[in-house]
């Protein structure tokens, strides 16, 4: 597919890619937006100028709202017949958006030089633990090497509630966190700015289809819920969940705030690239077997940027690596009737590959800090320093089709 | 306080609460509404009816909308102004409605006969566990007897997020979950409906004015950002909940479904009932010292009522037994930064007191099964059966004032 738009073949944003976000207008409005090459495109502007009209029952409201939660909910009939009109719009040879220099002027605008908002309002967030590498390297650092993995992670894809207020956008910055903490010889906690600041390179999917109480949604039908997936960081204070994790879990080492993407990649934009899955063994309970390719294969990266200094490239990783996939997870989630809503965030939970340069965490790359990582400017990471920009960048690419998600950034602030 | 409305010595809904909550119209429109002895007032009506007149600033189409979260978002100064105009109205002495049959009509309406629906959207839901005695049974239990407590229990209001929208009004249904679990002696997990059916008794307060991220709340400031209180059914499926929860918390032993009473119960109708919480040993962290009384004395009862049968009330327990207290629940959930919205709940955790007549589960009651309930009919219950109803009844009473929260009823239905 052309384009008479020029796209570099290291962008994103190819004619194969058209995710979904949502900008603030220079008159501080919200439009739906999609992104080709270097170009934000308003969809709010295509839809006035009747660019939509094609796509039969398209509500044109729901893309002048601050979330794309309306939007997505219309179903993916709509929602991928947009993506199609895009296609078209764009391909060489069509001269409705190309041969119009004023409605070009509106409709498309350089990314850089407009504000992405976070595209949806989230109603439910879901972390799961999916990815046996990362897992295992937890469950040899803190528990026992010999069984590194507790009996139940092969047979469900282990998973807990998380904090839905405190997800921002990439590019938010978020004050490192305060809490206690307790050293293993004191014999009383304290309290102070977290010690051992993370990242946790994940990816999460968004719904696009809700169910009711009660209901289920198979394997087989699950990806027709899953309206598509952005990058994620689940910024994590190792040393606050430490103390605190017993016996309900993470909590205050991970709500002080998560980082996503701008963009919503569509389930069907990934279509090309999907991939087996890891062999299951033991053999998984019938609710959680699905037949064909779930599994997806998405090149990822983490960088380390220091304040006014180079960035170092600390982790490359792939989502395929992933032991439960997507329609697992939301299998599992809703097995019990736990309804799902238009907007939930399902994340995967660290996404670590088999070699020490694919782990998702600084606490495996550097193993606790036993292992720091050598910055270009001679200093050295265990953990995230106040100053740090954290970004993770992610594509997909295959025989010349590449669908990439932009960045998901953040920086580190000194605590209040 | 006297109202020329009749209302027993014994009903929840006195001069003194004027509670919010939310019903469905005839017409399937959705008002605020407040009650009084036995009936619900509709406030929208009485908005168009001019009798709010004096609350200055009241946006009165906060009274027509499907929740709370705008009316309650305007701030205490109003909403506890509305609750002051209704004292007023419901007053001995004030002819306003008492002499206007046609308004009286349309205004009061019979509780029973109207539905009253989940009166805010919650946008973050935490549950906490912080009473002592259930923490210790459940540690006697499943732990060490010697050391029931984990160390961190005493030091911090152990919390955790759970699900939003499986949460329900009084009076929905919710099936039996299934899932997995794993018997002590087999080699494998299987897969079917749960057998460990628990309720847990608690109260969850209501945020009414939020943070942003970042921010922090005092111990001093939390009960400037509770609007009120609830009862709250925290249904456990205990036996999938052993299986799943190491190593980060209960996931889909909860989140089928969780049940709360339809009136919002303000925190300032609450102020009469505040009395000293139990000393807190050892000394907490300077950010959780608070002063003054931030534990409420509320009675609170549990009911099992069987299919067609005689209920029998298997716990009498008391909110003043929390250790830790809304405040200082509050106080440690921020303190990291985590950003509190307006309609959050926070619950409790198990609300258990010192005797076996006051455990807040039947996990406790029934000490695992050991301990079996002799029901009317002449069965027995260790858990919830099918076609059980768990009603949850909470009120607190002091000096002739009574304020109540009406009922918070779930029934149990078999497993789809």
């Amino acid at each position: 597919m052309h384009s008479w738009i020029d796209i570099s073949p290291t962008s994103d944003f190819s004619m194969y890619n058209f995710p979904f976000g949502v900008y603030k207008t220079a008159e501080g409005k919200y439009h739906a937006a999609s992104a080709i090459g270097e170009y934000v495109i308003d969809l709010h502007v295509l839809a006035e100028a009747k660019v939509f009209h094609g796509v039969l029952n398209l509500d044109k409201t729901t893309l002048a709202q601050s979330t794309l939660n309306s939007f997505i909910a219309q179903g993916k009939a709509i929602t991928n017949a947009v993506r199609t009109v895009l296609q078209d719009v764009f391909g060489a040879d069509n001269a409705t958006l190309r041969d119009n220099a004023e409605l070009r002027s509106k409709a498309l605008l350089k990314q850089g030089e407009v504000q992405m908002v976070l595209p949806i309002h989230i109603p439910n967030y879901t972390d799961f633990y999916s990815s046996r590498e990362h897992a295992t390297n937890v469950g040899i650092m803190f528990r026992d090497p010999a069984n590194a993995l507790l009996p139940n992670w092969l047979h469900l894809p282990v998973g807990y509630h998380g904090r839905a207020s405190s997800i921002v956008v990439s590019g938010t910055e978020i004050h490192r966190p305060k809490g206690q903490t307790k050293a293993d010889d004191a014999d009383k906690p304290s309290f102070g700015p977290c010690r051992l600041l993370d990242f946790e390179l994940e990816m999460a999917f968004v719904v696009g289809k809700e169910t009711k109480l009660g209901e289920s949604v198979s394997t087989a039908h699950a990806e027709e819920h899953i309206f598509g997936m952005m990058l994620f960081n689940d910024w994590s204070a190792r040393d606050i969940q430490k103390w605190e994790y017993v016996p309900l879990g993470p909590f205050l080492a991970k709500n002080f705030g998560s980082t996503v993407s701008p963009w919503i990649v569509t389930i069907e934009a990934l279509a090309p690239f999907k991939v087996d899955g890891p062999v299951q063994e033991p053999e998984v309970l019938p609710y959680l077997k699905y037949e064909g390719h779930k599994n997806y294969d998405i090149n990822l990266q983490v960088d380390i940027v220091p304040e006014n200094g180079q960035g170092k490239t600390v982790c490359q990783s792939n989502f395929k690596y992933m032991y439960w996939n997507m329609s697992q997870q939301l299998a599992h989630h809703t097995v019990n009737g736990c309804n799902i809503q238009v907007g939930d965030m399902y994340a995967s939970g660290t996404i670590s590959g088999p070699t020490p340069d694919s782990f998702g965490s600084m606490l495996e790359i550097s193993w606790q800090g036993k292992k720091p990582v050598a910055m270009p400017d001679g200093s050295e990471r265990r953990f995230i320093q106040d100053g740090d920009t954290v970004v993770i960048t992610g594509h997909a690419d295959k025989a010349g089709i590449r669908v990439g998600f932009g960045e998901c950034k953040g920086k580190i602030l000194p605590a209040i």
